[in-house]
């Protein structure tokens, strides 16, 4: 039987419906993965009563109790206060999270403030979680087979405090690893698509392997989980459908589990020594961006000449201005010479280029929102696509920059 | 006092960290909107004990409660049954329901199934919500002065029935006392600090006006809530403490509500009929983005270039090369020249530059991650600065973009 936690998350600010609450997500996925069953998820308000509550709940009916939010500095969190008090603790210094609070205000020069200090008390019974990323340290307490963490709301100081030091803890306490997954990431194929494609191969599934498709704009992974058995033969049995699979979607299969499209092409083109420069008019610096959050990238990618107006697709990427006037910005002409100009101007192996309509406005009868036109060009030839997309802005442009880059994998790929 | 609200969503598929939890977000905005104060989210799953605990609970200690999800022909769905039981309902037909699933059916030439029409049986004692939008119907309850409503999962049926036919009875049925807040934007400070220099108007705040931090990467949001008055005495008593706020931190305060920094800087653009370009090194594209995602900004925008490599410096924003290698990337004297090499390369008014070590690797002794320079330029003048940020990658990125944005802002506020 698999171990049951209850994931809380403190803030108004998404009781008001201001923010989404991603942290949970996270939390959840993350436990799922350790075999945990997240068996029921709540948000409550910055208030004593209902964190007490909360608290009160948790540690009586799940072994696992996390909590997030309600431990920055201001005046509007009082979880830290109301947690010791729900233990019977008093707050006493953590020697370690105050030189972390001190760290950070040396390296920015600022004076330390008494509210800042206070970020260093901790309730006495609890392990305090050093956080390296902020300056409210997190707080695991142990209790009669029971355990409750409690974190900084803001996501990268949860996640990394979490990833480095409170989940061996969980995993030592908890007996978890009842559970197998991997992820199979495609790029270029609808869900629909996709489960037309594997039906046979699903049908088949044994009944211990359960699979779910997780798609996200440009992308649908597909996660096959295995349960209840010894890791190894979870691990082969998991691993063989994977295996079974491959023949029905090889070419929209860009690689498994952490890996992402920017890595996987970028790892192409370190492998062949190749380099690559993008040309963006409606992505606007996204596919740039999406290139160049992957660390190293600098090894193969030069740069980006965002062409927002004509002009610049004149000057800087050659474009003539023939072309341009004779199909507009929009059109497949525009869209390779972009693709072209751009390997030119910056002596790059590869070049992309982006040009359409975002939205929400700017469309026409014949060129409507969402008519966006890719190019992918190895300086001499070029290989091109129109895409038919949504209304919304945002997910265009999402959509345009992980197609287009998609594009550059299967080329690579060949 | 508001009358509460417990929203309850119902899927596994939340529970297992596959999908956010959208839903909740705009029920609870719709309904502190209404003036209801959202107490309490929770997400259970698809099974019986669990809906029958949320029905429980939200019926005994809240005014209302919202139930979507488990709504659906398939047989994993079994919330109507146990809403039924709970309130002792037998399942009984409804005509409208029923007409509504066999329009569905024949508009889409598909048989009739046993399965479909069971979805038109409601509980006997609810007031059916008709779905012009699928085929299962929500489902109203009044008992005693509290109301509950289940609804389907899939968002744009759930919210159409709300909007159409679910929001008008619950505000007949409750006269709900009123909340009104406004939100203050500000970037440039950090949350303890903006505390710090805010503290006399924080202290001096009224009982019924209550204040939130919202903390994210590069900006904090100040939220004023005012609760229980008319809506326009509240008005006035936020706008009062707004306008008792700003000598405090006027030069933070970008804007407020729903506006955001790039869309504040492209109206200061637009209005001083201003163009702007980018000049990226660490960020790479990443500013761009954030400037291009607000609609319209092709206006003011032209473009940007994305300078991954040194030579990309040299040949396309006229650094030299003596600086390059006296100075390295990473320096002052760079990043103005970037700055400056923006403005006529693209031949716009202002330009923004960034040069840094984002990370994880790269860092030295002088210049260690995190060590990024930004730089805003006329053509003629160049203000830089030197930031000292965090270890993470992705973080450094979107601290740099928003900064460098509000460099700029604070030049053309004067």
């Amino acid at each position: 039987m698999n171990k049951e936690a209850l994931v809380c998350t403190i803030g108004d600010e998404i009781l008001l419906g201001q923010i989404l609450d991603t942290n949970s997500k996270w939390l959840s996925e993350q436990l799922t993965q350790m075999g945990f069953h997240v068996k029921e998820k709540i948000t409550i308000s910055d208030e004593k009563p209902a964190i007490l509550e909360a608290l009160k709940r948790g540690m009586e009916n799940f072994d696992l109790t996390i909590m997030t939010g309600g431990l920055g500095p201001t005046k509007d969190d009082i979880t830290k206060n109301t947690v010791a008090e729900f233990f019977g603790d008093d707050l006493v210094e953590d020697k370690d999270s105050l030189d972390q609070v001190k760290r950070v205000f040396e390296k920015y020069g600022r004076p330390l403030l008494e509210v800042n200090v206070h970020q260093a008390l901790v309730p006495s019974s609890c392990t305090p979680l050093l956080n390296n990323w902020g300056t409210a340290p997190g707080m695991l307490f142990k209790k009669e087979g029971k355990m409750l963490i409690s974190l900084p709301g803001v996501p990268y100081e949860m996640k990394n405090i979490l990833n480095e030091r409170g989940w061996p803890m969980v995993k030592e306490y908890f007996e978890t690893s009842e559970i197998f997954f991997r992820t199979v990431k495609t790029a270029g194929i609808g869900e629909s698509f996709l489960m037309e494609k594997i039906k046979p191969w699903e049908d088949s599934l044994p009944q211990d392997i359960s699979l779910a498709y997780l798609p996200s704009p440009g992308e649908v992974k597909l996660r096959l989980t295995a349960k209840g058995k010894d890791q190894s033969s979870m691990e082969n049995e998991v691993n063989d459908q994977i295996n079974r699979l491959r023949p029905f979607v090889n070419e929209y299969i860009y690689g498994y589990d952490d890996t992402n499209l920017s890595r996987t092409v970028g790892e192409l083109l370190r492998k062949k020594g190749l380099t690559l420069s993008t040309a963006e008019s409606c992505t606007g610096g996204y596919l740039a961006h999406l290139i160049t959050s992957e660390p190293g990238s600098s090894d193969y990618f030069l740069g980006s000449i965002v062409s927002y107006s004509n002009q610049i697709k004149l000057d800087q990427l050659g474009v003539s201005n023939e072309t341009l006037e004779e199909f507009g910005a929009v059109s497949e002409q525009v869209v390779e010479q972009m693709a072209l100009g751009i390997c030119n101007a910056l002596g790059t192996s590869f070049g992309i280029a982006t040009s359409g309509i975002a939205g929400p406005t700017g469309g026409t009868p014949e060129k409507p929102v969402g008519t966006i036109w890719i190019a992918v060009s190895d300086g001499s030839e070029v290989r091109s696509k129109l895409l038919n997309l949504t209304k919304e802005r945002g997910l265009n442009i999402q959509y345009a920059s992980k197609i287009a880059l998609n594009q550059l994998r299967l080329w690579l790929s060949k």
